[in-house]
């Protein structure tokens, strides 16, 4: 029985006969040729074959009256084809053919059996939420900040003015790499350290993730220094390593901590409409493959921008519990004789959901936001929205779980902010949007 | 003493401040802040701050009468930030800047201190014609066709037909995946009997470049069982695994064969003018430094097109022995008082030269034209051009040697198919380009 997974592209091109274009998609990334086969060659070569599932034509002016020519192609890849891991897939339907013009890589569905070779997230959404003990309310992280040159000592003392304000969450600033004034060993000790003097304040748990650097083939034992040492969660840049190396790391069972993805190097790949890869599929389909617990990508509230819809395509792909309608593909009679229906009704593979943390420009006026837009599963992540904050860094974290609070309860900010000083300062400072 | 490495970026923007922009960059991606810090503090955070190099503005219609408004930004960004490992470098210059804006990343100049952490290429060119024994022509390659469900007598008659005609190199598809009908081992076992019953006919050496792939942790065994089979090359999929990855298989002592870069998934990157990483970087530059010992890149000529003067800047880095002008960067007094000179005045790290392989719609009309361009030191590379010839794929090969002879005789193509029915046969079919 074949199996496929499907790639969808966006495609622009003012004149392209789009059918044609996705026939010799659908036949070069796969069998090479077609029409010059032998009957008998055909016949063994059938299950190798990609198949043109849809094209669907914009002409210009269709979409918006600004816009050019377009067409979103749909092409199913025989699972026959490639090893079951990232890297096989990707080059597969994204490799020669990202090159081959104006042309964008918009989605994947996978088969059941190339899925069932990826665990997914170990801890995702509710395993992070259990260690934390948290699980009525959005979470908040709280970013280093100026973490360059800073020695332990310094960094244990930010590390506590953020935790003794009531995040849930203190990540590493991704550019903090292996360096001999905090190595990783003793970053971790102090921070952890300082995490329980916050306890002791707070009575609240609290996730470190340490940034993971260094060469590919030594991840793992860092991942292992550090969790030896007391980390309790790991930041990771995946674009920078690529996608199987997160696979590897979560499926280690030595790492025994949530990892938090980083969107670094990102922009590389997402925000052109002609090429690249979308948003959706490179930082949330693929994260959520690939094992993120947590998944950072930029907010479109602050900073640094990437547009609403785009936000909220990643947080579906990330929080979707019905795997059957986003990420499994499905070949129905309908797309033509010769593939035949799954046989198995049931989805078995299950991953885990991986917390969306929309990040860059956060600050507690845009906590109601950020809630209508992801609702209670999401980590409400701030950098210079804690350490900025007017009476400092715990009045910081204050004022966003005051924030948070009020949203939940639905009162307006302006209101909780005449019981709360720390909100009221923050709102003073940044505003309130809506 | 002070080190960095350089970033050169392009930003378009209709009204940005863009000096502001830059020293944005220059303090945010390094020390997070300055202005604020007390005297003392800036004393310790000197080491560590980023610097503005030049910033230079094209104001629209000025580069060409349609062009937008845009700026080349350079940063210095100092060494002691980050580790000796590319994706250290990447996520500081590019990692969280990527998602700001419309910005490319189209440069990098490393710090002799810096570079000197990458071997480099292990045989590079000359180490490439060396296991050859050719000095003093262009190569030629053949690429497997409709790989995909051959079986390992398929893939043993395809291999010897492009052999027997006279080709150096050969590569797998790199769709070419571990799969039980062709495994590495068994593959390459069946192609270098198929080479040496060609060099009975041709007395000449050949590398085949065999597909390395699967799990990122698993590669270099794979590499090892491969070479154990007798693989005197590999070929890899470089971006679909970090370029960190390919530093890693490169410098492993027991991988004791070339590596050729394929630039499959490039075009997620380099295509957009606003958007990713230069194609002289992504598939120069940082190809060679990884130890790349043979770059593929769209060729300008062929299917899939990149602009000539791109095809050009990738042969500049991958080929000149100049590091000095085209890979360090030293700052001069002219930049500030701040930074020192380097102590040294020789270049100490001598990075190997990688072979330029440029590939897509070659056929034998063309190769005057890569002559023209990238000289004697350039590998000739065909998939239909050799496959498609219309006396078959040995003719194919042979069309092209005649070309290339003729060519470095200075004989026009048309003149020398009067004595190469292989090569009259190909300038019928396809024609030639001047």
């Amino acid at each position: 029985m074949s199996s496929y997974c499907l790639a969808t592209y966006r495609c622009y091109d003012d004149t392209a006969d789009f059918n044609k274009k996705a026939q010799g998609i659908a036949v070069g990334l796969t069998v090479g040729s077609w029409t010059d086969l032998p009957e008998a060659r055909k016949a063994q070569m059938q299950q190798h074959l990609g198949h043109v599932v849809s094209v669907d034509v914009s002409e210009a002016g269709e979409a918006s009256p600004e816009s050019r020519r377009y067409a979103d192609i749909r092409i199913a890849y025989p699972d026959v084809n490639f090893s079951r891991d990232l890297p096989a897939l990707l080059v597969t339907v994204f490799g020669k053919l990202s090159m081959d013009g104006k042309i964008k890589l918009t989605d994947l569905s996978f088969s059941e059996s190339f899925l069932s070779a990826f665990a997914g997230p170990k801890f995702g959404l509710q395993g992070v939420r259990e260690l934390l003990g948290v699980h009525d309310r959005p979470l908040l992280m709280s970013i280093f900040k100026s973490v360059i040159g800073q020695d332990l000592e310094g960094l244990g003392e930010q590390f506590y003015a953020q935790a003794a304000g009531g995040v849930d969450l203190i990540k590493d600033d991704e550019i903090l790499f292996e360096n001999p004034l905090t190595p990783i060993e003793k970053r971790v000790a102090v921070c952890m350290e300082a995490s329980r003097r916050a306890y002791d304040v707070t009575g609240q748990k609290l996730l470190y993730a340490t940034n993971l650097t260094g060469p590919t083939s030594k991840l793992a034992d860092q991942a292992r220094k550090a969790i030896h040492a007391g980390a309790n969660a790991l930041l990771f840049n995946v674009l920078a390593y690529g996608f199987d190396t997160l696979c590897e790391l979560s499926a280690d069972p030595d790492i025994s901590v949530p990892i938090m993805a980083h969107p670094a190097m990102a922009g590389a790949f997402y925000p052109s409409p002609e090429y690249g890869i979308s948003a959706s599929l490179l930082l949330g389909k693929l994260m959520r493959v690939a094992g993120a617990d947590l998944v950072l990508f930029p907010s479109p509230y602050g900073s640094v921008v990437m547009p609403r819809e785009e936000n909220l395509a990643i947080k579906q792909v990330l929080l979707t519990e019905n795997l059957e309608q986003d990420y499994l593909y499905r070949h129905s009679a309908a797309e033509g004789p010769e593939r035949e229906p799954s046989a198995s009704a049931n989805v078995r593979a299950a991953l885990k959901t991986s917390f969306p943390v929309p990040s860059a420009g956060i600050h507690p006026g845009l906590v109601p936001l950020i809630l209508r837009d992801f609702g209670t599963d999401v980590v409400v992540n701030a950098g210079g929205g804690i350490h900025g904050h007017p009476m400092g860094a715990i009045a910081g974290g204050q004022a966003f779980r005051q924030a948070i609070g009020a949203t939940l309860d639905g009162k307006p900010l302006q209101e909780a902010a005449q019981q709360h000083p720390e909100l009221k300062a923050a709102i003073e400072a940044w505003g309130v949007k809506s």
